[in-house]
């Protein structure tokens, strides 16, 4: 059991309790969802990613990751597809809202002060302002009212300078950016084995008229669950996607966070020190 | 992506939907907890063991696992050493009834009728009974009435002559097992990179009064956070465990679940035949 | 008491029940909010503007307008200013998902069966969404599944065209619209009594970091709690607006419930008829 | 827009804050429904009248009236017909009780301190206890104690000597009233537009036996939808209780909150100071 | 254990599934509540009263009575001296609603068709409206529609007549009863033991104004908890209450249940020849 | 009225008020079911026999017992036979954590710091946890910490020397005990006017597979709804066994709330003083 792990359950309760209980250390929450993502892509993808991103953000920043949660917010045609697919597989607003509520409070009461909830899965959206604002209410009755929490979801920090290269003939928004080049070349780029980009299927972008309508009319969704075409995906540009969503999450938590640039580097060096301590 | 695993959330829809829209399929899904689980071991634990119990009695008879529940109910004193020590992140009751609730009624939406909570926390149980009725109520009102739902617990597939040689020097009951020969010796055997047992804390075994305090009586608790001693746990009796709870699991899913004892073989045959096709 | 009324809560029963118990009439729900707009405009704008487009609509394609909801969730930093500011007043997110729910439950109870949601403050929407799922999971219980819900923001509405008239300058997207020209402008066209331009705070478009913070940090919202500035609004704009939702509102609802273009018309002659009748 | 208005909603927040974050203005909350009042009478009158009751006695004692309630609690047989009646549209006691609980929340947030709930419909008022109880609780949770809430229906303040007057033949009791001389009355001096006294229903005052059945029993409420006879109605009586009762709220409210004899006028005072010094 | 109680719960299963699950045997459920009555009587007043009202009715009408609720919602100052006072321990209205609708699903389970709530306290009236609404929305979701709910408070079938020789010197209501001639004259004669008359004190009856005000004045209630002077309370008027009361619930359940005149005597005839068969 | 009595609601408040407001006094709550218990038991055993314990318990130290929960969570088919049989009544998870929440809320608002909940029924035992886990958060919220609960269950307190008494052939659990030795022998030394031994059925104890299924299998309950004969019981098995749980449950008492050992013995003389100042 390696105590430089940056995963908070991969560490037996010592050593969690030594870095969290001073409230220094912040702890990366990623939100997930079980839902389909094409037919060359498993339904893990908003798991894998946001847990990916956490991990690489925490690394820079001496942060620990929580348990990823690993179903989330009914899925939306408009932005995955929609929730009468197979295999997608979502909660009630209601228990996703207290589930995020529950863990919150656990974690402060562990001593963590700053938090941050990685999204993976654009529906869990409002219902992370919820839990949240339930939390932190309940805090300022149990009289804690220095607790911090950044949400973000790692496609907002694409900026434009990348989103030309990314989408040279032009981006359509992320929100049929599901199954598509964002989340695929991401995939290709970090878990080549859960990608058959020859079951991929061609097709134009999604077009949706200016409203919703329910139940899900099927018919708006294309065939393939996709929203638009995974076929220009490239390791390359996940690596451009990796690369440039990791700094700003990091820049955003250090600058939010007030943490010095070298936190991790110290917080590596206090482990060691102990780890040299115990052994 | 392999159309071998048995993770359904690695799997595209088109195969998910393959394997379970007619029924047959079965689905085990793993409820754990964030809980510490001492000195010497991480607190993922009752993720980790039930996932893999579910995973080999899936690959047995043909299931697939769902992703788990990586939070559970709150530790209880006797059993998991109380929900006010670090690091342990639990639910309310009713966040926990709710989600699984949830989740059942989507896997019956995709076509399953024969689920299986593999469970691998304690202090879940009644929650889980909770939630199961709640759903099948609720599909009860949809007008779905041929579900069935098997809830084990690993460690009740133990059987005496596996106790017998687990404990030569006598057993104490499942209860103060947290932490103990049966969790460790497993991890030992399947996640050795988790185990450090020269940080295991060897204690008497934990005695408690035959009632309960609240809020928690920390005194009652050994230090470690374990309620018995780890220190007799061998990979050896890991391994026996895994077989001993494995069989078990098998035999009863495909007496509960009325499957042929080659289901698994089948589905794979089935499955190489449907790969060959689309190749 | 008008039997012409669109509103159907101006309608005595009898009147009301004639239109609604056969399924065809719609029903359109105005959605807004109390939160605060400003300077220069008081806090029901969110109510004032979806219920004239609900009055609108329905006196094209003879629906009626249900009561509206005058309080909505929670204000958003991005979109709303926050909930923060003073006179935003907001509903739990379990609250307007329940009142929506049980008000719709109601409407079908009285025999329509096509509803829309004339949506007038962004933060509203993802709880519309668990509240419409939730009422068609009951209603389906309850044996009705032949209930289709439209629903709608009216800005959504506003074409390429029209945002090109009416941000000759660059349209920076309708999150920063909060207070800006697009209400101001349809405010002063239609209320003109509840605009006070002369009080209306001129500053640059608000900018916001790819994420969110909680508690809000104030000094993100400009201090006049708008997110753009009004003063390019005239009701020359308004109109425009107002001209061309209504149009895309009017034609979605006869698309989505398959009305005649003539359906306002038949209905009003029908109700004149009755109305000799009954004198 | 003016800053005279008592309608909360109609202010700009600048002018909201200035008069309720000292504490003192106290806001006056209408809650109605959406109910049947018979063929003469629309189903918005227990909107409207304690609305207009609210208005007046927030002028009298320089309140702010906050956005109406527009659904309330389900309708009652002896009260209110009954909730199977058509147009009826209700809500669920616990969305009412957490909408309440909610907007005093939120009203106490922003700096009030003195609430009252002018409920105009009979069936709202053990939901009402209910949500101001809940409210309490949390205000207390969050260590605000100074909260006062008067709760009030109108009628109640219907003194003998005006029942004298208002039923010469006998009065037999307000839960009877419903659609009858006491709300015709009112409608008619205050929105003779909404009363086709017409279309009233002659009948005889509602005999019900001294216990409930559910489901309701449609044949307990007279076909017309009300519970006496509206036909006594008159422009006179409805004057008369628009000044008998705005008397006794304002009175009750004085009182209760404490407030000078003359605090509408000193309020008006001080707003004209602040206009001037803002033109 | 005999067979000829009318207690359910003093049934073995098999008697009590002969008896309910037909259909035809009326089930009878008292609510009462724990709330002071005064210096002179206990705490369980709400819950002795009305289960001796459903004992009488049983036995006449060959029903059976199930357990009471021994908890009932929060005291009104207006009619139970207010939930302030030491003592009254009361449950929040949501826990009251929802323990109704479980109980009355699983009588219905059990075959029964025909149900009476027997309200002991005033306060719960409006909960158990909702909770039988609740319970009939889920029995209607699961296909059942013909269960018919009787709900009564046993004061109500005092008549003029009795009310003449019960209050000679003039009524004033219900509402301030509590604790008075009403109930001490039905806990005199039923419960002697429980009362002390000697301690009991005389006061003018409770006059309060026409609106409420939270948290509750405790000035508004009367120092001895009871809102009018229990000392006109006798064993002849409790036997003449006990008398009008079981005959105007036995004659309202014969009429909704549409039982003959006989019941009870021929359901005692026929579990008698049942006994004789065991025996 | 007794001022001797120990049950709190045969109780006049002031007595009540002076001995539960110094928070001394123990206040202990029973929590039974209406639950089958074979054909030869009535349905109230569970809330007899802790009420009972509770009885006993509060004379030896001095405390008082509150009204019982007559109705409780869902019978198991391991320890109770299951839900799906007649006569068995139960509520849902939430409706028993939320009742407990409140009234301990209530019982605390009195004064009481001492509580114990004496429990009758297995399956309540969990849900106990959460409603005490729900109260000492809010009780939290309210400032007040210094609150402490106990819960028991009677069976617990049987020691190893007892069942060798109570079980010459050996003990197979308190698991199948439901109808068994255990409850039989103590209704036949305490209520044996509820016992009809002559309709107990013989019967081998119940096995069950070490899992559950849901819905249950209602083949896996042996037909008379006890899980182990009940012939074995005998009165004086019923008062060894009063005899040692109370002896255990006031010495766990006396010990957690550091009461004297002649507590009650102090609390009467105090009592007897104030009845004769009172006299």
């Amino acid at each position: 059991m390696s105590h430089q792990t940056v995963f908070a359950a991969e560490l037996a309760w010592p050593e969690y309790k030594r870095r969290v209980s001073g409230g220094d250390c912040p702890i990366l929450l990623p939100l997930g969802s079980m839902e389909q993502h094409g037919h060359h892509m498993p339904m893990h993808v908003d798991v894998l990613l946001p847990t990916e991103f956490a991990r690489r953000a925490a690394t820079e920043i001496g942060a620990l990751v929580a348990p990823p949660f690993t179903y989330g917010y009914k899925s939306h045609t408009k932005s995955g597809g929609g929730n009468h697919l197979p295999g997608t597989t979502s909660l009630d607003g209601a228990t996703l809202v207290n589930a995020l509520r529950d863990v919150i409070r656990e974690f402060v009461r562990h001593g963590a002060r700053n938090l941050c909830i990685v999204n993976g899965h654009f529906e869990n959206s409002w219902f992370i302002v919820e839990g949240i604002d339930l939390a932190l209410r309940e805090l300022k009755w149990a009289g804690i009212t220095d607790v911090k929490i950044v949400v973000l979801s790692y496609w907002d920090f694409v900026h434009e300078e990348a989103i030309a290269k990314l989408y040279p003939d032009g981006f359509l928004g992320w929100d049929i950016e599901h199954g598509g080049v964002l989340e695929t070349s991401l995939m290709l780029s970090l878990y080549p084995e859960f990608v058959s980009l020859q079951d991929a299927v061609e097709h134009a972008p999604a077009r949706f008229p200016p409203y919703d309508v329910y139940p899900a009319n099927p018919d708006w969704t294309p065939p393939s669950g996709t929203l638009s075409s995974p076929l220009g995906a490239t390791i390359e540009k996940g690596e451009l996607l990796l690369s440039v969503c990791t700094e700003g999450i990091v820049s955003a938590l250090r600058k939010e966070f007030a943490l010095p640039a070298d936190a991790a580097e110290s917080v590596t060096r206090e482990a060691r020190t102990t780890l040299v301590e115990q052994g």
